[in-house]
């Protein structure tokens, strides 16, 4: 049950420049907390590879916040978290168009996470769900392509 | 119109592990390319700072994403970019539940863009419409929660 008077808010705010070809540089606020960040494109993008690509960043921020979540709920939950290795794919498919040269689309992203836990598989499972419904970019994405996870077992992956 | 005989993928992969208190190592792979990113939270909220929260990251992807396209899609519509800023404004909230610790939701992102072009006003807005239905993020993002664009105009700002 959701107890919404102790809702929070979370506000990240971003202001980023163009510069060079392709390169952008991004300060990213939260609360008195700064972050210098940047994004370019490699040559055959018609940048000069002086950072990561934007969808770099966004498969980092995805693994990212659902391993955060990971730990910092079975802290929570008291599901010890002795290790953690998530490996992630994310497909999207580009379709070129008349009006513009092309509209994207997602396909699926999936998730196989590696716990090092003595805690049940049961345990494990409801800890990764509960971390799914606590992150943030999940939380954010459309229901309209599959987000699967899958956690390893002895007995090989199950779906989450 | 959609030309989906034309259609390419994009896959990228990521490899992350949890080291440290809360900080993640990510591998992320394009193709031939390979990008070594990461993940960690401040003392207040249990890691060492090590490196950027994972919604910075998102952040500055998001932002990254549509800058990306209006550049490429500038060049490619022929309407001329000679400069673009853009400030991003990411809302969640988080809900405590009685289950997990809390549920998160987006509650809404907002992109302001100045653009420095000597095309007109609708020709600016056709780009960035564009680039949005280009920006392989903004195309996985939920419709369930406002994801608005302003233009800056010598009249102001206009929604897109």
């Amino acid at each position: 049950m959701a107890d919404s008077s102790k809702a929070f808010d979370l506000v990240f705010e971003g202001e980023a420049t163009a510069v060079g070809k392709m390169r952008n540089d991004i300060k990213v606020r939260w609360g008195s907390d700064e972050f210098d960040l940047a994004t370019d494109e490699g040559g055959f993008h018609g940048g000069d590879g002086t950072a990561p690509p934007p969808l770099a960043l966004f498969t980092a921020a995805l693994a990212g916040c659902i391993m955060t979540q990971i730990r910092a709920f079975g802290k929570r939950l008291k599901v010890q978290v002795d290790g953690l290795d998530v490996a992630t794919r994310l497909h999207w498919k580009g379709t070129p168009t008349t009006a513009g040269p092309y509209e994207s689309e997602p396909v699926g992203f999936n998730l196989d996470i590696t716990l090092d836990s003595p805690a049940g598989i049961d345990e494990q499972v409801a800890l990764i769900r509960a971390a799914t419904k606590g992150c943030f970019i999940e939380q954010s994405l459309s229901d309209k392509f599959p987000v699967t996870h899958r956690l390893k077992t002895t007995d090989g992956w199950i779906d989450v």
